[in-house]
């Protein structure tokens, strides 16, 4: 029903309409609009060109991709565009994208199962494909196995030959939790996936020892807010109760945060928490979080320019900036 | 570099490839792989046919669309893909098209600008689009100027021709402010857009008035977490302060949840608050926020299935569900 409805009153104008005006066939028309592989004589040729003015036929992307070898469409992987961090992310690359008139695919896939989201992508011939989903070995194989121009984001570790954006992870746990024993906090929990970026974790470690403390307990959690959540049982039934928690992702101390005000526990007072990300969500939390800001703009501008200009650097490690909130200082005057 | 990088190493096979290994030309390989428009003679395309089979050639994504007039992408408009209900709306359309085998260009668009989006996702030839941004008339006249196939979703008004699938707005935000009332709150402020979709303005009030209760104060505040925070300051100056709060959406509650923690204010006890669209987030907050559940997976799930199928209905109306939680009804025991 909607084909009829739609279809029949505003179809946009085709190559058989030029064709039926210019009186030629339609593969001639393709090979004045493709520049070929056939030659037209330039009567004919200035036929064409005509009817495509008077018609106002635009010449579309999918025409284009097959003269040009290039789509104009990129593709950007995250594990979950419901995941608000990548929601943020997926923003800052569209706007990127399209200040160079490209446009971007998001496919949401997380680790392990890159492949079959790279398939559909190089199905539509994007140009390239930015990753942000952490690849474990067989994405890296099906990466290479796409043929794709690939722009790694946060990636665990580096894949020769395919450039990588990344904001400095060590170096941004660390001034997290150094924050938190400067604060006076000597047990700081670490809640984060105990197979992750092992830059996390150290970065963790590092600063405890650093300052000759004993590492706190390492409660493992997804970077889901759900997880977070059920960190906090975890975390509630030790026998020494942390004063301080380290969040690998905004998303688990979202769900840390509920927990501990579900248990009563005043947050920074009787327990503080840190974060990684400083995505929007972190300025609208109860209280807000002190959290590592990731430089989402940035690395979307940089992949952007690398991938479309060619220009620019090929690697690049961001600094980490700690944005320091209630939620380790308590409120004002608190 | 990057170029050089990539393209050596791992570059797709080409019909130009084909057409070498064939030993034929180019065209020649598309008349094969598009059946047409030439004639090719048989022993020739089954050379052609053998050589494709020998380089593993994949006819690309932009070669079906051109050859089928259709491309298997389809074009997902929401207002902005950073506020999370439309990335959770995003996650949905995504995965209900790619179980019928279609992929998803999202695109961010404010109400007023839709008519840019419409035309990046014509040039890449969409079979659809998806239109979650509350269309102007501007955008309703782009929408028809496009000449693609158009399903809105949650719109404030329907357009003749155009499939449209909504939540029934008025319905949910009566359903929220009846409940309200039933837990004994009078004065029940409404922070929501002042221009906005009719219904919510209209369900709320005569929720009020059904019960002979006086309108509460009418707070503008556009669907940002920044201006829920800010209605809660001019909602403070107020003589005779509301007891209860319902927000047109969850991340106005979300900045009014922050606005009321700040100024000490407990909730539910001293301000209830209730919202739409039950994200998320609205399970998350402190307190967890009772809100109006959108059917996001029903509209994506629906409207792919007219779109893809050409099947089911070409007009819905959800029913809304009230999900109560602490934010009107205090945590358990309290």
């Amino acid at each position: 029903m909607v084909e009829q409805k739609t279809e029949g009153a505003r179809r946009r104008v085709t190559r058989e309409d030029v064709a039926r005006l210019a009186q030629v066939s339609v593969p001639v028309v393709s090979y004045v609009l493709n520049d070929g592989p056939k030659n037209v004589s330039p009567a004919t040729r200035d036929r064409v060109l005509d009817a495509v003015d008077r018609l106002g036929y635009k010449p579309n992307a999918a025409a284009r991709a097959l003269r040009r070898g290039r789509s104009d469409l990129l593709g950007f992987i995250v594990p979950s565009i419901a995941n608000p961090l990548f929601a943020s992310f997926a923003l800052e690359v569209e706007r990127a994208a399209a200040a160079r008139k490209a446009t971007v695919i998001t496919v949401s896939a997380r680790a392990g199962q890159v492949g079959v989201a790279l398939e559909r992508l190089a199905s539509h011939q994007v140009d390239a494909v930015l990753v942000a989903t952490g690849l474990h070995s067989a994405d890296v194989a099906a990466v290479e196995r796409s043929g794709l121009k690939a722009v790694l984001l946060n990636q665990p570790s580096s894949v020769p030959g395919m450039p990588t954006f990344s904001i400095d992870l060590y170096g941004g746990v660390r001034a997290a939790v150094t924050h938190l024993i400067d604060r006076g906090h000597a047990r700081i929990a670490y809640l984060g996936p105990a197979d992750g970026d092992p830059r996390r974790y150290s970065g963790w470690a590092d600063a405890m020892t650093s300052r000759d403390l004993t590492l706190g307990p390492h409660i493992p959690a997804d970077f889901s807010r759900a997880s977070g959540r059920e960190a906090i049982d975890q975390l509630l039934e030790l026998p020494e109760r942390p004063t301080a928690i380290f969040a690998s992702s905004d998303q688990i101390a979202i769900g840390a945060l509920l927990g501990l005000h579900r248990a009563g526990i005043h947050v920074p007072n009787e327990i503080a928490v840190a974060s990684f990300d400083d995505s929007p969500d972190a300025q609208f939390t109860w209280p807000p979080l002190t959290a590592v800001h990731q430089p989402l703009r940035e690395m979307a501008e940089d992949a952007l320019e690398l991938i479309v200009s060619g220009t620019g650097p090929t690697e690049r490690m961001y600094d980490a900036q700690l944005v320091v909130r209630e939620s380790t200082i308590g409120a004002p005057g608190v």
